[in-house]
């Protein structure tokens, strides 16, 4: 079922991304020389999938043959000492694939210093989470035309292709890869850009989901009984919030049909499903990265960008990074009304 | 192509939903008595699709067998108005649907009224905007269980159904009606609870697109040449804001694979293909209720909704409803500093 | 000390409000006359300053000459059944002054009842919490002319007066009271709903302030070591937070001569000077009704007020109110990237 | 009225600020040499106030007794082509203190550039603003310790004193200089990093203030006409939205006495005394950097600064930033639902 030519590449880092990245280019007829600091991912992948194994960089560097395409699928923090030690091992032709979420900013200066060693810089983001391997990974790439041109292969491989979507209404259907869910998006950095804004929008969908599907949730508040005192506003209309109303059920029908019809609906859907409450989760909400960028992009640029940095500052609260500022307003509300805070 | 029992149904308001929901019963072999202020629309309805026409809300009653059902798809502005005029004209058992955009705390009230007189009425909040006739509508239903019940064949086709939409993983597929497309969400106005709230949810998924599409286009900010006054900031680092990147190709690439991927992206994609710079529009964006609805019961309910608040806030400045805001704002600061407003 | 002619007023709710509204009458010449359900709280304000102690609204009413003015001080959830007890008491011309929080709205449905009694209302928003015996009381007014400008002696009295603060630039200085800290503002509900929007105001303030101190005190954050992890963004400038800023000094050196200047300032100088840490604070910040129906007023009107709404949000959050939100993100973050929680 | 040790100081930057520091310094006893591009500003404060003028920075440096101290007041973006011209030309020992707006990472820099000549860099943020001549300016400084101490006379000149403000209750009298108005925060940028989030909360609190007051403003939105059609909302109870409210009276009457009595409202009042509507005002307000710096490290540190965020993307908003933002969801709104802009 291969969709083109064969090509060879080194994937490091074998965690849940580059492992399913390297097994959906095998898949489709593509050989891949693996290596993770991990010996067993390295060794899973070459006896489950037929990857061949490497025992070091050098190694990986050894068995490719040249030009060479290294991927990196690494956390951002440890791309640069990575390539401190990749990058002597180079030969002039070389291109490395940062296929992680760098920040699009050490991508132009990685560029800038890879081509002085005559060797080629591309930055990929890459979407897909763990659906990728059957599903595709969408595919935000940034670097040399001529160079990204050369290795279409591969990311026609691992992106999802056309598939069941409908086409764009006047799209012109030869106007190039983006119908087949990867692009080339511009110089070094525009695919990380890209891809770094892809997850502010990321941040800011689930957000106004999860508030939704909350509210919701909390359409029984007339059912609690009110305390009277100072501190507490009674509600005033408890008719008006008597539902009891299965968010599970909610979600699945706005699945279809519906203007929020999504693949972030489709997954809630599915957790849901799985569990009404949610219990396993305590609620604290990690950020990665791309959100707090794509805030500081609009900032610098001059762009209102509300929504989204709202979706980014309540992941913070949800890890409470808010504490002490709320400590301050009790403390301010303590002092003008002797305000006691409630337990 | 019926998908079950063929039913009755009186529709009164033949705008592109009501006019659309009609022909999609029809196709489905229901029968339709149709009327509008607008003789005309009536008059298209019945030549073209089958329609029964009615010149008034009495002949539309006359025409329809008891127990009648009458889907009024109205603006949520004169649906009392309407109710006044047609519910001296019914019978007991007779049922109305409200399909349009209504305050869920009017569908309170009236089932309340109409009860006291043997009817029924429903709640019915309807999704799918000029898409429907085909893609079918999502519907979230609110009212007394067995009328719901007895009207499932007409919520049944209007629905998209199950269609092309993967299963939700770990859902009973025998677990109701919402994998069809349609929802009875609970007593009356749990319908409309919930349409309101999905339209909340599609402000803040709007916003964040928007938002984000925004600060790629804007990627070029570097660009620019800078004002060096006491007034304006310069971008610090302009080499990092120096792309050109197709936006109209960005949404089409998070069509697939990506965790945006969603209707409002296809639908985005759409726009952008047709008309890339979007000049045909001004930016001046209505709000037509359920947003400003939702964020009332997120703050009645002690639910923080940063997010899809923001949104609707958002709307509000696209037609510059803060102006004079602002202006305050600028008085402070040429009180304080002397500032002047730049043009 | 009086300021004028000698009144009689009879006070119900001897709060911390109450009882000091009462003090600062008596020591300017007024008469009091007092009930609260707690009769040590009546029985100290007799000894201590001189008030007449009512040992109920029957007795009260009765050692109140006519026509008589009676202060309700009360939590908003119990002032209607508090009239409820009142009103039947009263005789034509007598007036009821609301001086509490309650809702405008609720203002215009009382005066409109106690209208048909020949009986008069008066909404009076009361801002200055503890500081107010001495430092005076900020009023908003709402009802009709005459009455407001009969009970003219009791607003003055309550009222700081022009004090220490220089004139407004440019203010005619016979352009009425507004200068003595105490304002006629419209009809019935107009007081209520000045106060209203004021504490909305606070809100935001309040808000901006703590923001602010928050982010100096964690300018220390480049000190902390950070975890390798696809979960965690390495801070990219730890060099550039490296301080330890005394927040305390920071909030006393902003008393005087900068922009932020305020009296929330000055609160947040007293407060740290006792408790740099804040530690007796937890950080669960109580909202009481007005900020919540601020909101609710600029949703309705179309006025954006994102600030005061976030601010408003931000104290959800400080409750944790927004944790099952929270929980979906973790969900949805779950199914798309495998994503844990992290502790 | 001398307050202390008379010094010498050259001033750079003759605008509104530098101006009136040279004033107030000469007033109190201290010497200036001043220079500015502008000769007729170097003349005037020559001729008015006594000062030293200066034809160039050559001219300055030479009319300045060693060990020198040079004050820039200069626009951000032209500091470092200015200290490119005078460092060349000032001796070991020398100081400068950067009094305008610097962003604070810029001063670690130039510090750490300047010491490895034996000079030393001060960062002194100054807020007072046009009033500061005879209010005092508030100052947030960083650099090194015996440096600051050495130049204190003159920063206790251009601070405010303690004035007619009220200690702070249970401060340490002793305790340092904030309660005159002027700080030593920190190392090298701690200054203007202060000098930044003072920025950032002035920001959130004119904000607040303005969105209060416009809602206020448009407590008459219920007297409005609504149009009756499906993308408008009529407003349900016009009723409660019938009030006339002197806004230029309710900033009058919250100076004194309310819990936002600040200097920000003290300016409202002006401005709206002098100008109702304020019609010479278009509501396009500038950010000048602080706001922006202040979000980005919010960002970095991990701290949620919705409010100080909001204010700023609300600037953005009323200079038209979000245009496209909005176009794109007009796009989306005509694409799913035929809806038309409103004009």
């Amino acid at each position: 079922m291969a969709t083109g030519t064969s090509m060879q590449l080194g994937m490091v880092g074998l965690g849940r991304m580059g492992s399913n990245l390297a097994r959906r280019l095998i898949r489709d007829g593509h050989r891949c020389v693996v290596y993770d600091v991990n010996p067993d991912a390295v060794e899973k992948l070459e006896t489950d999938d037929g990857a061949t194994g490497a025992a070091s960089l050098v190694d990986l560097v050894e068995k490719l043959e040249q030009p060479r395409t290294v991927w990196l699928m690494l956390p951002a923090a440890i791309v640069d000492s990575t390539l401190d030690e990749l990058v002597p091992l180079l030969a002039p032709g070389d291109t490395v694939i940062d296929g992680g979420n760098s920040y699009y900013r050490d991508d132009i200066t990685r560029a800038q210093q890879l081509v002085t060693q005559d060797l080629h810089y591309v930055d990929c983001g890459t979407s897909g989470g763990v659906w990728g391997l059957d599903r595709g990974y969408c595919l935000m790439i940034g670097g040399e035309s001529e160079v990204v041109n050369r290795l279409d292969p591969i990311f026609k491989t691992i992106a999802p292709g056309a598939g069941s979507v409908e086409p764009t209404l006047g799209r012109d259907s030869h106007a190039g890869t983006a119908a087949d869910g990867y692009l080339h998006c511009g110089p070094s950095g525009a695919g990380h850009f890209v891809k770094m804004v892809h997850n502010g929008v990321e941040y800011g969908m689930m957000a106004a989901i999860a508030e939704g599907l909350s509210i919701i949730k909390h359409a029984d508040a007339g059912k609690a009984t009110q305390a009277v005192d100072a501190e507490t506003t009674p509600l005033r209309d408890p008719w008006a919030y008597q539902y009891d109303i299965d968010i599970a059920e909610v979600a699945e029908v706005w699945r279809r049909g519906s203007v929020v019809g999504s693949w972030l609906i489709d997954l809630v859907a599915n957790a849901l499903a799985r569990s009404p409450e949610l219990d396993e989760f305590s609620g604290r909400v990690s950020d990665s990265g791309e959100g707090r960028w794509t805030v500081l992009a609009a900032v610098d640029e001059g762009v209102p960008a509300p929504v989204i940095t709202t979706s980014l500052f309540e992941r913070f609260e949800s890890r409470q990074l808010g504490n002490f500022t709320d400590k301050i307003v009790s403390a301010m509300r303590s002092e003008f009304g002797g305000h006691a805070e409630q337990k």
